[in-house]
């Protein structure tokens, strides 16, 4: 069965509206609540009563996703066939135009010792403005080339820097220079791969011609390689599913993953009210929009349950000016949980919440995550929901007479 | 794994008793019930209480089916594996006696204007007594025979009649001739795939003499080609599942359906009565009953809930008969929902009730999609409604020592 022949195009407006890491659980010092029972969200509360509700599993049961396989999940894409690097996702992160066989790498900055062990492996998290000279240095010692491969290097956000390589025969059967710990050396660049010859000179010749370059720096006088990576070969989801999508997001990695499959990714500012003004402006120009809230996850992975309390509250206060546009679809979930007790992503399921005129409506007081298990939509793979979205936006036409 | 290994035939006897459509949604203008919920289902709700309860998707989420495929999902095969083309449906619901390689189309007669243009796409809905004589001088014109291909031609129901070409070649690949719009030309026979020039060229040759034959007719003065489709490889549902399968149907459709997998389709007349009393008269003879009730879906398609309402209570009516024949296994659900306020065949799951003596049992007061969202069956795919079936009639044997 192929979905892209049941698409009915129409102007329905859909809207996802994300919070990043929002499932929880119950917390013992909270009175074994969760951080959605534990906060106060009215407006959540008023859609719930009128919405359908359920449960997404990111990837597979038990699986804690990363970032990139928890939003293609949303997107539609089952994340358990593929896997997209963080080097791949650095880069679109800072709007390189990535090229279909270029080997992207992000690279973190390490303080090495006189013998070339690691001291620190962020080479203490110098700021982007100190990371910057560095990487001019090596740019300048690489001059753009090694043999006949274009060499781009460009910072990223502080002690982190990217690097692709283009040209032919690459490959990125090449796993991660960084130990994961200090005290020791970074491993040497070596592939896993037959075809893996050519990349591993290369890489290795960057690695020497940049480590020579910025020997004399005080913090950043070694790097490490991570993500070594390719783009993926997915269909865009403006194609895909018949969309005009854009995608709102404070966060270049969630920018990137955006852009990664096709979505417009506009530069909207770095408050969340930014994103939502631009929703705003947009309101006419798309059929699909992607608002992404970053702050609950990094509370999350804090393991500070208050300060996603207060997050949620944010999330949900800004849920008004969404539903005063009138989206025909709107969904409400997380990419992924992070509960404040698990201090990290999680793999529990995310609490979802859809409202469409016809999902019907579950008639319950709040949303959380005991309520979702009950929900109507029940508990489904996120990959599964973009169907159910098309459906209720009346974009899918029947299947067979 | 093989299914078919673990059969164990018995004398248990199962019916599944089907209502079109049934699934609902809560409705703005009904105190936000369902149809199920609004209505008077005394029968139901006592064998609820005594059943397990739960609910299918018919293909996938967020698909709507036709009714092909929600009626194979009911009856075990994935229909997301397959498509069964309308023109088959239509030659198999009138009991034409399709072969394999055969290509059967449904036609839907239509008026033309002088230079050929679609004044009514179903030639004002004529009455089937009024299309059988065109029909007949479409049959006289072609004279069962173009080049080597046989070609029979026969009458539907009202202005639909069907064809069937038969010969050595020919393929399916060639799209409606319905422009699905009035004031512009049937569309030409066209293929789509590399073999299909002969096919083509049969069919145009077909659509040449039939209009030539029938010019002058008042209404009923061209025709437009739909649904041009070959039977799909199914293995038939009586040898799949061991169990000798009698389908009761008021509608060619679902006899069509049923014959495509295998069942005995006897005309039992007009009423659903008929189909209820054949039921009784047949109960020795067979293993497997699909009793189909249609009104349910049409009162749907209308939008007219209370209409709906009116025949959810008409099917709960008969049910006690069926009761009184103490089957084994007792299944009601419907092949896909038509909720009044979606006005046509949509995604949301069926409602779904198991009785047997080792089902289990939820203890609910009633049979709705809500109580069904609860039940102990969980949410599943329709076509793994048959192995739970069979597995409840003591016909599945221990997989694996």
């Amino acid at each position: 069965m192929d979905i892209k022949k049941l698409l009915v195009p129409n102007d329905s407006k859909i809207v996802f509206y994300i919070a990043d890491g929002l499932g929880g659980l119950p917390h013992p010092d909270y009175d074994y609540k969760t951080e959605l029972e534990y906060a106060k969200t009215p407006n959540l509360d008023a859609l719930a009563k009128r919405s359908v509700l359920g449960r997404t599993i990111p990837v597979r049961h038990g699986i804690t996703p990363g970032s990139g396989p928890a939003h293609f999940g949303l997107f539609g894409y089952d994340p358990a066939n593929f896997e997209v690097g963080r080097g791949v996702l650095e880069a679109l992160g800072v709007n390189f135009p990535l090229e279909k066989n270029d080997i992207a790498i992000r690279c973190n900055f390490a303080t090495l010792s006189k013998d070339g062990k690691i001291l620190d492996r962020r080479a203490g998290r110098i700021p982007t403005e100190e990371a910057i000279p560095v990487i001019e240095k090596i740019k300048k010692a690489t001059q753009g080339k090694i043999e006949d491969v274009e060499v781009f290097v460009f910072p990223v956000k502080e002690y982190r820097f990217g690097v692709v390589l283009r040209g032919e025969g690459l490959v990125d059967c090449i796993p991660d220079t960084d130990p994961q710990k200090v005290g020791v050396k970074p491993l040497p660049v070596k592939s896993t791969c037959k075809e893996g010859e050519k990349t591993e000179r290369i890489l290795s010749r960057f690695v020497e011609v940049a480590h020579d370059a910025i020997k004399d720096e005080n913090k950043a006088n070694g790097f490490l390689l991570r993500g070594i990576s390719k783009l993926p070969d997915l269909e865009p989801f403006p194609s895909k599913f018949k969309l005009k999508s854009l995608a709102l997001a404070n966060y270049p990695m969630y920018k990137g993953l955006a852009r990664l499959v096709g979505m417009d990714t506009p530069e909207a500012g770095a408050q969340f009210q930014d994103l939502i003004r631009m929703l705003k402006e947009k309101w006419d120009e798309y059929d699909f929009f992607f608002v992404h809230y970053k702050w609950t996850d990094k509370a999350g992975e804090d393991g500070d349950f208050l300060k996603k309390v207060h997050y949620i509250e944010e999330f949900d206060s800004f849920l008004k000016d969404v539903i005063e546009l009138n989206p025909d679809v709107l969904v409400v979930t997380g990419d992924h949980s992070t509960p404040a007790l698990w201090k990290g992503h999680s793999w529990h399921p995310s609490p979802l919440l859809l409202y469409s005129k016809v999902a019907g409506a579950d008639n319950q007081e709040r949303f959380t995550e005991r309520t979702c298990k009950d929900g109507y939509l029940g508990t489904i793979y996120a990959h599964d929901l973009m169907p159910i979205v098309l459906a209720n936006a009346g974009r899918l036409k029947k299947y067979g007479a």
